[in-house]
Parts: structure tokens; C-alpha cells; sequence
């Protein structure tokens, strides 16, 4: 393939190219850190509306970064109306509000597991503001990921811990809107030890197949054992219909929420290339696209920009693959040719294709260049001082 | 916990002890071995009459290996009732029948998965000859293992492939007699590289479940991911009620097939902690305890008596954990107690408790030591020679 | 092997046996947490001195525990000499210190491998400080775990960190006094995610062999790929001679420090099998055993009592294998027999022994009962009030 | 970086390129498998003559493959002079000889550490066999892989082992001529299931620091744990001098064998990184690059030739990397930029730069089609039928 132009692309997959919208989570643009030390960095916001307009600033350079993740209550502010406001003004969205029932001492042994009753109950009382700040944002997700687990053998059991947590699901479930829905992501393991309590996406099906229609599975593309084929489960959920969104970024070994394509940018490309194969670019699809990262060590808007281009590169040479050469040689089992279709889109430089396209929607063709000479870094450096820098950890 | 003895254990716990039957693999008494090389060993079967013969050896001395699995071609016979007459003769039933549709050369591409419809429907159809064989020997599981999945990249369509699946079980499915069931096992990794066809406990789930009532999940100990919490699967699929059957084995990295309870026998006895718990030891519960190993360097006839008293001390320590006082140290979150209880139970030595089992069934205190007394080895090296020696390979 | 009394050891083992001596972190009765959360515990030390106390209580009825690891800054006093004393008071001693270069906000990008000179030779002294605390508390074991990596590929050059490790690490050596060591410790991943500076015995080792006899590895027993075989690094380190010591935990997953012998009991057992075969517990051997774990959820003191009792079990069983036996038995390539032989010493129940032991050193038979019935957790709870909790985060 | 062409490399890059030189392994000529099955294909060479032939298309066609590495016993001919002549006129030479001890019964359980003498003699007499092999087809690698090891805890002594390896390698070196090398491969697991005498870089190297300065570390890219980052090893082995080969594949989770590059394009490129960045890319370096692959399904002569332009990809990407603004990058420790750098050169197309390169060179620009259109493989299909198809396995 020679280096590919817009006018490559089918209409359909053009179209699919320049509509897609990759949400930002709000916490990427505060500290955050190993259990070691979080280390801080000049100009990182102080509240959720810095947040919001630091995220603005990669989607003013990408136009492909509308809509932002909230974290309750890193994010809380005492007005959520006014805060959706905000983003509009941004040029942005709210997207899905997580919900954090780790950070408070009452949820030392767990939040929706957790053998106290009152203590569940605090834990789905969480969940039920969560949809309210939902309801005056615009979100649609309610998006849950629970550090419940235990660190030794015999602390709980497990099989209780099941039952306590489909009850508790239930509960919130009920409470969602006729619009809103709830996405439940699973962990292979950490923070607990021992075992965690949604830690595979069988389990995390398995509830939301429970509770209904309204309830999907989130795939966080560093929550899996090694050796995993996370592009099988993708194909999977989708074949179920039950893929609610994904939480991008990237791993070497432990869940390192580095910046997505970054450690196995092939893996990136296989993934996408199911969501094209099964039809879930489409915005349509209901399935949400969504950075889930810490910027431990690089800076954090750019670190964003990154990611977005990432992902908008991995697309790209999905939409490129031959699908009916592709399918005509996995029909007759010719191993070589079949494989070498993949990775000659995989193996294409679609940087220019890229390019043409920003410019194509008036946006400068390298959003890193155009970014970094914008000003913004320094004068959020030179604004920003004093008070207290957001950070992830508690 | 001082040294307990039978009395140690409750009315109900000591029954389940006594009527606990763990069926044996007719492949563990003949050769097997890893790809570069398959050693063979003298007095090793030449045939199905002679593995069911040494499994009745494991049976007279344990008198907890009561049924054995066949593997179909590798046990091919004339007249299957012939041989179910020869089991009964030897004091033993047939068990599971497994099906063989990997060592074809039309299986290259898969079975039940493969692209070529024609393929498909020579698999299923081996799987009906498997369902006649049940009848014909009184076996009521057929257990399907698949080595169906893609060494590269783009090599065939995970989710057709998936979809191919689920027509082809749906076949075997409808085959089945009343009193019949189909029991589907899930492997991480192996002999396909990049993607297998029934990865995990979720797919086969799903496949189970789509299927009907008749179809339940295999649980091999050794197909999973590094890390992965294994009693944490058996609760679920116990509290799904899906949970058909074991293969009990052990791995230290790849499936090694080893014997049960000699990587980690701490990981065997939560296991059956959670079996215990879940009231899955019962022999009404559904569950199968089948082993399914390969004797690669060890003597097999020994490697089976080893293991099934492997799997006997594990069960006799989860049968002596204090649950009561479990379940009030887990409610009360006090970790150290609860794990310390569970502890107690493994660190205490049960073979006294279970030689005094033995002994009150007439059987010998030491099942190892009474069949190398017994001369059956010497009496097969002296009169299986010359046949070819039975093998796991093709 | 009925259960086994003091008098089943020979003269040497029971030599051994009473007198192990296992080193306790400070850090282990502070508080401690993951990237998420650190949870406060009542009671809780407020500094050195106070950590010293607990620590005293463990030895005093374990009798196992004499010695105690600093870390500094998180142990930082005016008067080293006065807590040297405080120390000795208490019956116990001052054993490794252990350098921090990862909590400043210099060590951002690496300590003794950072590209900028000036943080390395701040690196440095601070190592030169740590030797200064090792003359003022009799300390004679300096060591060093560095959270140097990088997180992402093209950070930094692997090679040229290298060479300035080496570079800094001579320094090191060099100040090092007459009768002090520095052991080297090594780490598969985190808090680097994409590289690690001293990620195995292999890197640790070449450094200790280039620094000359003073350097020895440190082998944490939670640092290892998972399927690593750390047995065979403990037979090897042991071959050349340069096992400085044990940081003993335990792990399902990632570098949980979990009470040592909790996640693999076996695995425990089989590591002290090769220190009793290399003549390493005896403790001229130069081979220091330390614990280094964190308590996030269990209590501190009888988290490390647990740990003292389980390496005394797991010391125990290894010294009551028949080597005789089991030599004869690989001799002759028995497999089953050899395995075996090894499996009966770990499945006795050797805690009648091991309170035997205990009460003919005065000791309780239980350690942990008789620590939780001397009030001294409500003493410190009563005691501790104000200030602030010690913690292993920064 | 637009798409770059020959003229975009320095003068010495182009060089490098243009006399890269991998070895292919004979073995991937003949038929290979799984323990479950070996597949067969038509056309498949019966001797190390045919293999040759196969071995010389794929350096015909990318002028990058002229060298062969023979394994004994599986390559044996009456006489290797004559195969050496018969490679020569093929065009290509022969390359390092692997030896095998590790099908022959009597090394069931080991043998360089086989506990009986009488064996390990055998086996050190087999090594000296291929050193006579070594002299007569004109090779100077003796390259030593070992099944070595044991499947259950105290199968034997780890340490003894470890003795006799270091004997026996000693009396193999010992037989070296003046021009010829020792190289050593490690591996993780395989087939050995518990441990495995030569499990990792370290213990490889000891021995080699050991035995002399013909003696270095054979990394294989497929041997390592979950998670190891490799190009670190490769960045430490080549800083001591001890890199002496690489046998290149990929894997998913085990021992795979794939084509290289298939699993992990990007890992490939960061190990050819460490490789140009070291200096080791110049053929006279001493690393020798060989492939060792099995293709088991795909057909083998393409499967070769795909291997050796992934390689070519690679080193080209690596070559084409900014090194003096990478340094800038990482000594003011920017990570996104000096990451940037890196990914700039990873995600260009290399693939015209290489046609332009084949083209100068006087060979077709894509060696693949070249090949497929030759009718080779339609040849050898008619003309190789009868004999025994050469195989992989035993």
C-alpha cells in the first residue's frame, strides 16, 4: 500500500474518521502517582473547572476529544448545572460520572461487597448522587469500578460477597433514569490482593445480564492477567451486545495507566480492528471510547494529545484494511496471506491520511506542534499558583 | 488443632470423605509427554482393556477412583459394551467420554469452528458417535475440549468463528438423550497461539447457557492465566449452578498436566474450601472430580494413587475448617483470625485421619505402599510386551 | 512421619532452629496503603522510637525477632546512638538501613541513574549518610532498592544507566567501612513501568561482582515474573556466594508484601528446603533473613508475628527432610519417591514442635495468643493519641 | 518523517542495512507441531540436502539470508564436507550447529546434569561430535539449547545440577578449535515443568564468565517470563560483552516459535534499537542473528521469507531513529518527546526504503511475490514425493 490519502478511505469510513470522539477523563489533568510518591507539576488544576479547561484544550487542537469524565468527589462542585455550563462554553460535554467508594475509611473492607450492611448502603447512596449529578450534567453513564476485594485467603467469602454485590447493584440500577445506564469495569487484580471481587468480564457480564438492559460491561484495555487476547473479548461482548465502553491506555506488566498505543501499539490496532469488523465505530453503537490514564511523569495535556492521535492512528489503519480480500483469504485458510492483509494496513503510515483530515476540518495538521506553541502551558504555569493542586490519590 | 482423627470430623462431613469418587483418565496410564519427545515406559497398555485395568488397580487400593474417562479415538474398541462388562468386572464405571477432533489432518484449521462447513459436520458427527458410545457404556457426560483457534493475527474471524461455535454445540446438543449432558471446557492457551476458540469461564458460560440446562462448564485447574484466582471461578460457576466438572491437575507455568496438588497445594485446598462451602462435594451436587494428567517422567499407575490422595487430604482440611467460627471472624472483618482459621485447617496433618478412613473400609493405611507391594507393576512389564504402547500423542 | 517433637531434630537442626533470628522493617508498623488509599490504624507509631516497641513486642514472644531494618528519612532521629540504645533496652538490635532516593521530588527521573550529575551525587551522599547511621546504631548492612526506571520506551538510555549505576554504586562501595556491606536488591517492575534499573539477580549480581566482596544481591521474594522460579536463584546466589539476604513477603500478583508464607505456603517451604541444603541458615552463613511487608488491613504487630511463625514452620519442616533418603531417591531418578520424600516433611504438622520449642526458651507456646492477651494493643491505642501516624508513604 | 527512501539513511546506516545477514534454521524447512499433532505438507524436504535448497530461495529472493544453522542428529549426512559443497553452490553457507540431547531415551531426565556420569558423558561426546560437524562444514557456533530440568520439587538437586553443568560445559569448551565459540541458550520453561538448569540470562552468563571468552548468551526472544522487558537484556549482555546470538521468533504466552515480529512488531523494533544503539548491528560484532521458528500451519519457505523482512523492517526503523535529538531528549529527561522520537521512526514506512534497497541490489523488489511467482513451491510438491517428510519432533 502505497502511503495513503484521504480519498483512500471509503465515504462510510471517512465519516466514521471524522466522527470520532474519544472522551477525556478528568483526573488525567490532575497529580497522580505510584504508592511511592505522587510527584506535582507547575500549573495542574486545582478544581473541576480547570480541569475542564485543560480537557478543552486537546480537543480544541484534536476536534476529537468532546466530552469529559467526571470522578465523584475528586470533581464534586457545589453547583453541577453551572459546571455543565462550563464545559459548553469549552466546547465540551460531560461524559460518564464514576463513582469512588474506595477513598473513605468506612470502605476499608469494601463498599457494595462489604459485610456491613450500613456500610453498602452509604456505598449505594453514593451511586444514587452520582445520578444526580448525571441528571444535572447530561451524562448518560454511570460508570462503576469497585476496589472491593480482600488481600488473604479466608477474610470473606467470596461467594456472599457475589450476592451482596448483585443486591447493591440492583439498587442503583433501579434508580437510573430512563436514559441513563450503568457500564460495571473489571480489574484482574489491585488494590486488593487476594482476590477482587468484579475481576473478570464473565463476572462483570454475568451481573449486568442480571440487572437488564440498561447495564454493560467496561473493558479496561490494563485490567486483564498476561497473555490475555483482550481483542477476543472485545469481539465477544459486542456479539453479546453488552461492550459499554472502553477505558484506554496501556500496561507493561502491573495496571500502569500509561498513555494508550504506547506499550503495544500492534494490540491497539488488533482492537480496533474488531470494533470496525463488528460495526462499533459508529456513534451509534453505544459503545464509548474513553482515555483512562496518569500522567505520573509527562506532562498532561500533551500527554492527552498523544493518546487521541494514538487511538485516531490505530482507526485509521483499521479502516484500511482489505476486509474482502481479507475475508476471502481466511476463508481458504491461507495462513500467510490473511495475516499480511492485516499488517499491511498495520505496517501503512497513516500520519499524513491524519493530517489531511485535521486540516480538512480546519484544524492544524500536528496538534502537538500547534498545541505547544499556543501558550497555554506557560500561562496555566503562571496562572495556576497557590491553592491546592487536584490529585489523584486521596 | 491437635493431630484430629475420624471422630474430628462432623456426621455429614465424614460421609461426604467416605463417598468421595474422582474419576481417572484412561490417557494417564499410557504414554504422553511434551512436543519434543514422548519417552515410553515398560508394562505400559497396549489398549482400553489394559488402561482400565490399571485404573481398577488405583481404585482397589483408594477406594475413591471408582470411574474412569474414555477418550475417543484414542480408546476406540469393537463392542463398547464388552467393554463397560470388562469395567464392571473390575469393580469400575465408565465415566465422561471425551471427544478427540484435533488430531485429524482435516482438523488443521479447527473443528467445530472451522471455516469449511463440511469440517464442521465431521466434528459434530464424531461428537454423535461419542453420544452412542455414552449409551452404549453407560456414561452420562460428554466432555468437549477444542484445540480450535488461530496461530496469527487476522488468520480467521474470532467472532464468525465464535458464531460457527455455537451452530455446531447446538447440533450435539439436540443428540443428546435425556439423561445426557455436555460439558464444555475452557483452555487459556494451547495448542493455538494467538487466539483459542474457549479461552475462558466466561465463554463457555455464555455458550452453556444459550444451550440449555443440559450444559455445563469444565473447570481444568491448569488452563488459566498466571495470577488468576481459580476458587474464585469455582464460587461462581457454583452460584450460577454451572459447574459441571474438574480437571484436576497442576501447572507451574504452561498446562503441565502435572500431578494434582504438587505446584501449590495450598491453591487445591481453597479450591475445595470453596467446593465445601458451596455444597458442591456431594455426589447429588452435579460436579464431576476428574483427574487429568500425564505422567511424562513419574511411574503412571503411582502418579494416579498420588493424586487421588492429594485431592483426599485436601477435602478432609476444608471438611475441618471451622466455619462458624469463620464466618464470625469474616463478619467482623478481623483478617488475621479469619485467615488464621483457614490456615489451621491446611497446616494440620489429615493422613492419620485418613489412613483410619481407609482402614474402617477394609482398605490399607498406605494405598502407595500396598500397591508396590502388591507386584502388579512387575506383573505388567513382565506380560505387556510386544503391541504398541498406548500414547496421548497421535 | 507421626507428628514430630523437638527430639525427632538432630542436635544441629535444633541448633538452627533456635537460634533463627528474623530482622523486622520498622516500616511494617507504620501505615501503608496502595496508589489508591492509606488506610490509619489507632495506635499506630508516631516514630522510630515508638516502631522500636512494637518491634520488641515481636521478639519477645516469638524469640525470633532480635533485629530491626531502618529506612531512612522515614526513621530519621537527632540522636542515632540514643536510639541505638533505645534498641538495645528493648532487647532487640538495629539491622540493615535502608536508603530512600525515591520520595524527593530530585528523584523524579532516578537516583543513581538519573542523566543529571548533580542528583546523582545528591543520590550519593545520601547513601554516605545512611553509612553514618549504620556506625552510630551498629549497623553493619546498608541496602539499597532504587524505584530508578522509565516509563516509557526512548525515556532514557537502558545502556547508559547503566553505566552511570555502576559509576555511582563504586562510590557507594567505596565509603563503605572495614566491617560494613552494601547488598543490592533487585526488582522485576513498579514504580518504573516500562524499565527497571536492577530488575534482576542477573543485573543485581553483576554489579556485586564488580564492586568486590563486600556486595551481595538482596532477593525480595515478592520481585519476580510471575512462574519464576526463585528456589533456583536462592541454590544459585547461594553457589557463588553472594546471598546477602532475604526480604521475605509474600505475593499473588504484583509486589504485594504480604505476611511471607500467606499466598504460597509451598513456595516458602521449598526456599528454606534450599537454605537448610546450602548451610545457610546457620548464621555465620552471612545470609540475613528480613521481612518486608505491609500491613494495609490487618494489624501490624500480629501480622508480623504471623510472619516470624510462619518462616519458623517453614524452617522446620525443611530441617526435618530425610536428605538421606531423598539423595538415595534422585540418585536412582525415582521421581515419585523424591517428591514424595520432600512432601512428607512439608505436610507434618510441625507447630506441636515448634511450641515445644518456645517453651524451653521460656516462651509462650503461642506467641500470638499470648501477645493479644498482654494488652498491649490497647495500651498503644490508649497511648498514642495525637501526633501523627507514622506511614510508609511519603 | 515523510516516507523515507535509501537516501534518508547516513552512508554507514545503508551499509549496516544493506549486509545484514540472518541465519534461517533448517529446522523450519521440515514439519513441526504441538504435543497434540504434527501436521504434514506437501513438498516437505526428507534430508538436510532438501532443506538447504529450501533455505537458499529465501536468501535468493531477499539477499539477506546466507546462512544456514544445521541441528544434529536431526541433519545428519554420511558426509558434511559434501553438504558443505552442496551449500556452497546453493550460494549460502552453514551457520552455527545446535545440538540435540534431548531425544534419545537415555536423557529422560537430563543430560549435561543428568545425576549418572555414564550419560552426561554421552552427552558432552555428542557435543564433540558437532564440534568435528563444526570443522567440517566450516561453522564456528556450537550452540548448546538444553531440555534439562524436572517436573516436580525434589525431583533432584538444583544445586548438584548446576555443578555438572558447569563440568560438563567445561570438557565440552575444552574441545573447542582456536576460531570456534561456545553460545548458550537460556529458556524460561519448557519442557522441564518445575525447573530448568539454564532458566535465564544470568545463569547462562555465570557459566560463560566461567568457562572463557569463547563462550556467550544466546537470547532467544521467546524464552523469557510475562512481562520481561528484553531489550533491557539485550542492552546488559552486549555492555559485558556477551551477546553471542539471537534466535528471533515471537510468542503470545509460550514458547510460540511464530514468525518474528508477528506477535509484538513493536518489541522487535526496541530490541533493534538496543542492537544499532550498541553497535552490534556490524557484522563484525559477533552477534549472530538467526531465526528459530516452527511453522506449523503456514506454509515454511514464505514463512521464512516473511521472518526476514519483518527483521529487515525493524533494523531499518531503528536506523532511521534521530539519535542525536533522542539524546538531547533524554538528558533533559522531556519523556513525550524523547517517547516521540522513538515513534516517529517506528511508525514510518520502511517498506519502499527496502524495496529501493532489494532493487539496487538486483533482486525484486518484494521478495514474497517473487517467490510465490517462481513455482517452487509447485516443484518441490511434484518432485518430493515418497521418503520420510523431515520433522521437527522425533
Amino acid at each position: 500500500m502505497s502511503t495513503p490519502t484521504l480519498s483512500s478511505l471509503t465515504h462510510e469510513a471517512r465519516r466514521l474518521l471524522e466522527h470520532q470522539n474519544i472522551e477525556l477523563p478528568s483526573w488525567a489533568f490532575g497529580n497522580s502517582g505510584t504508592r511511592f510518591k505522587v510527584f506535582t507539576t507547575p500549573g495542574t488544576p486545582r478544581n473541576a473547572y480547570e480541569k475542564l479547561e485543560d480537557a478543552a484544550q486537546v480537543h480544541k487542537f484534536t476536534g476529537a476529544a468532546g466530552k469529559v469524565s467526571l470522578h465523584i468527589p475528586w470533581d464534586e462542585v457545589e453547583d453541577y448545572s453551572d459546571l455543565r455550563r462550563h464545559a459548553e462554553n469549552l466546547g465540551i460535554e460531560i461524559g460518564a460520572i464514576n463513582s469512588n467508594v474506595f477513598q473513605d475509611d468506612d470502605y476499608k473492607f469494601g463498599s457494595l461487597c462489604n459485610p456491613d450492611p450500613k456500610i453498602r448502603t452509604k456505598a449505594v447512596d453514593t451511586h444514587k448522587r452520582c445520578i444526580d449529578v448525571m441528571s444535572a450534567t447530561g451524562s448518560t453513564d454511570l460508570k462503576i469500578w469497585l476496589a472491593d476485594g480482600t488481600n488473604y485467603p479466608g477474610q470473606d467469602s467470596i461467594r456472599e460477597r457475589q450476592d451482596r454485590l448483585a443486591e447493591s447493584l440492583r439498587r442503583i440500577y433501579d434508580a437510573l433514569g430512563p436514559d441513563q445506564r450503568l457500564i460495571l469495569e473489571y480489574k484482574f487484580f489491585e488494590p486488593a490482593t487476594y482476590h477482587t471481587d468484579v475481576p473478570d468480564w464473565g463476572t462483570s457480564l454475568l451481573h449486568c445480564l442480571d440487572l437488564g438492559e440498561k447495564a454493560s460491561v467496561v473493558l479496561d484495555t490494563g485490567h486483564h492477567a498476561p497473555g490475555t487476547n483482550i481483542e477476543f473479548i472485545v469481539a465477544q461482548l459486542l456479539r453479546v451486545g453488552r461492550l459499554g465502553a472502553f477505558d484506554f491506555n496501556s500496561r507493561f506488566y502491573a495496571d500502569d495507566d500509561l498513555i494508550v498505543g504506547a506499550a503495544d501499539p500492534f494490540q491497539l490496532f488488533r482492537i480496533m480492528n474488531e470494533i470496525v469488523a463488528g460495526g462499533a465505530l459508529d456513534p451509534e453503537s453505544g459503545v464509548a471510547f474513553v482515555l483512562d490514564q496518569c500522567h505520573n511523569l509527562e506532562a498532561k495535556i500533551p500527554g492527552e494529545i498523544r493518546s487521541i492521535t494514538n487511538v485516531q492512528e490505530a482507526t485509521a489503519k483499521a479502516l484500511l484494511i482489505d476486509r474482502l480480500a481479507l475475508a476471502e483469504a481466511q476463508r481458504s485458510c491461507d495462513v500467510l496471506s490473511a495475516n499480511a492483509i492485516l499488517m499491511d494496513a498495520y505496517n501503512t503510515d497513516v500520519r499524513p491520511l491524519l493530517a489531511e483530515l485535521r486540516e480538512s476540518k480546519g484544524l492544524a495538521a500536528d496538534p502537538m506542534a500547534a498545541f505547544l506553541a499556543s501558550g497555554h502551558l506557560e500561562q496555566i504555569v503562571a496562572e495556576r499558583v497557590g491553592g491546592q493542586q487536584a490529585s489523584w490519590a486521596a
